[in-house]
């Protein structure tokens, strides 16, 4: 790669397509004859809301958003959207959450606060590595909504099919596996996404909700800050926003339209997992974490032998220029991250490493 | 300036200096041979530890944080911390807030959601211009702390002097005057600041905190993020925080700390100030529009004649490549904030323009 660059198997945050951080790079201090950088500029100026406009029309566009959704920035992760969520859409007191590892588990939790939380399905039985059948769901009629962890980014399982329903809304965390894919943003309520997986810099989450969903009549108490509502009715400005997170991931989608849209982007991905994929499954060495069907095409979590061998085999790749292949220290054994921004090129030559330690150590 | 760059008074965000992003332009495709982005690097990797490690040890240095106290790093801003004080630091459900301008009244109103306020004193009377007597404050017994805006942004006061808080613990809002001259930490229990004024990149709050005020014991419904115990026990990454937004700080610490730290940035602001605030005490056109004596250095609001000439002025300063001179939206007015990254050169030339300006209209 150029500028000296290697590749980066981080979880998150992680690889940025290489012609964005270019044309960062060269606009760093002075934006396109703005006379100052991107971050120095008020995020009232008619430079900064430019910007903004271009990259939510572009992240419409990309994702095919119909007109009654909104498209939020906000500030503090997940951990913030695991709150947003039950404050917000629990009319009832009531959720359904699908439990497949580390991420729904934590969403539950956090919801587990603000109402009752039934879990209808779960795979915590194998250890999260695979996605429960959720076609026919115990669903409480007075459920406010279903809530899923698209693609569990430490567990590696993905969701082939959405769940059913039964007509409550359907919130989906996609963080780990946004914009990786075609979406039909009308099978959910809300969907939101924490950038600093697949598309920029940490330090904000991308909400798309629809807009009878957003409510004015939750906790009083509320900080304001939480309100779905405060941040729709000041399109994301109620407050200073993440202006960075939202210049560098306005210039990813760019890109990606650039790319031919997620179709183009689905049809990369799924070529790039399968060359690793292929490997797994015909290595006598290593082995995928994740039942078959379930597999995640952004991360790839697997095992060798041992604790001892994933512990040489991370040794060994990060001295070969392969970074973050380490699995969450929840789970250990080994993970490749293979978001939109990891070149095919990069996916061959782990394979490559691969190939060779296992022929080593045979 | 070099590079095409303007003088830029914007509140916020607002001016960073030259050489620090000159730095970061430098290192935007590959960090120091890591070959990697900040932007790109695991907030878990030694690389980005050692940047976090740096810019707490940096700021520590620069401020004298005694031991006893905390250093974290919170994404949301303001509207965040106007909750995450009362939510934490309510142990009687009783607070005394001092009220002096637009976002003091932001904090109050968040607070008053979690418990009962006392606006121990207020300057409404007089439109915020002045800072109000606050040597024997009415402070109830059981009242948890007492809370300052330092610095009001938009009415551009600032305290000589802080509050008797007859032994309570004495919270302050630092975002616009944040690292501008000395302070004795060891006066408060808790300093916020949003960075975007004083310091980098929107999209982060910096909270300085006394440890023994990190309680667990706060409502049980609390969003994990709302904790400051969650942010302390995690060393400010319990989730990914915002990478780049404390890479950017750290640079600046370690830039002020090359200047001489906050003894010799307080020096260069006082003489920064002076050259604008002598103007317009000579001046018959422009009025300074706060009590002198509780004038702040960072933020200088000003008004002409009319409305009118007001509008004029801000149109004719832009035309001649001054940035945001128009007062907040809320209050009208102009209003120049020269934080520490304004040049003095920057000062010298908007007075020169003014005074040019106030002698073709005479």
């Amino acid at each position: 790669m150029k500028y000296g660059r290697g590749y980066n198997f981080s979880a998150g945050p992680a690889m940025m397509p290489e012609p964005v951080l270019e044309e960062i790079a060269e606009e760093v201090l002075n934006y396109r004859g703005s006379g100052m950088s991107v971050m120095e500029m008020s995020h009232r100026s008619p430079e900064f809301l430019q910007i903004y406009e271009e990259a939510v029309a572009d992240l419409r566009e990309l994702m095919h958003i119909p007109d009654n959704y909104k498209v939020l920035f906000v500030q503090g992760g997940g951990t913030v959207q695991f709150a947003m969520v039950p404050i917000n859409l629990m009319k009832n007191g009531c959720a359904c959450y699908v439990e497949t590892g580390s991420w729904s588990k934590k969403a539950i939790k956090e919801a587990e606060k603000h109402g009752e939380v039934k879990i209808v399905a779960s795979s915590a039985d194998k250890n999260f590595s695979y996605i429960p059948d959720c076609s026919d769901l115990d669903i409480p009629e007075n459920a406010d909504y279903v809530y899923i962890c698209e693609n569990e980014t430490i567990n590696g399982t993905t969701y082939q099919k959405l769940p059913n329903t039964k007509g409550k809304i359907l919130v989906s965390d996609q963080s780990s596996m946004f914009l990786s894919r075609p979406c039909n943003v009308e099978d959910y309520g809300v969907i939101w996404a924490g950038v600093q997986k697949n598309v920029g810099p940490a330090g904000m989450a991308i909400v798309i909700i629809r807009e009878d969903l957003i409510r004015d009549d939750i906790p009083a108490n509320t900080p304001a800050y939480l309100s779905y509502k405060t941040h729709a009715d000041a399109d994301s400005a109620y407050n200073t926003p993440n202006c960075w997170a939202i210049y560098c991931c306005g210039k990813v989608f760019k890109y990606l339209l650039n790319l031919g849209g997620l179709e183009a982007i689905a049809k990369m991905n799924e070529e790039k997992a399968a060359i690793l994929y292929d490997f797994l499954d015909s290595s006598e060495f290593f082995t995928g974490a994740v039942a078959k069907e379930d597999r995640s095409l952004m991360n790839v979590p697997f095992v060798a032998p041992t604790k001892e061998d994933d512990a040489a085999v991370v040794a060994a790749s990060k001295e070969a220029g392969f970074d973050n292949l380490k699995g969450h220290r929840s789970v250990g054994g080994l993970r490749a991250s293979i978001y939109n921004a990891m070149p095919k090129e990069g996916v061959e030559a782990l394979v490559e490493f691969l190939k060779d330690y296992e022929a080593k150590v045979k």
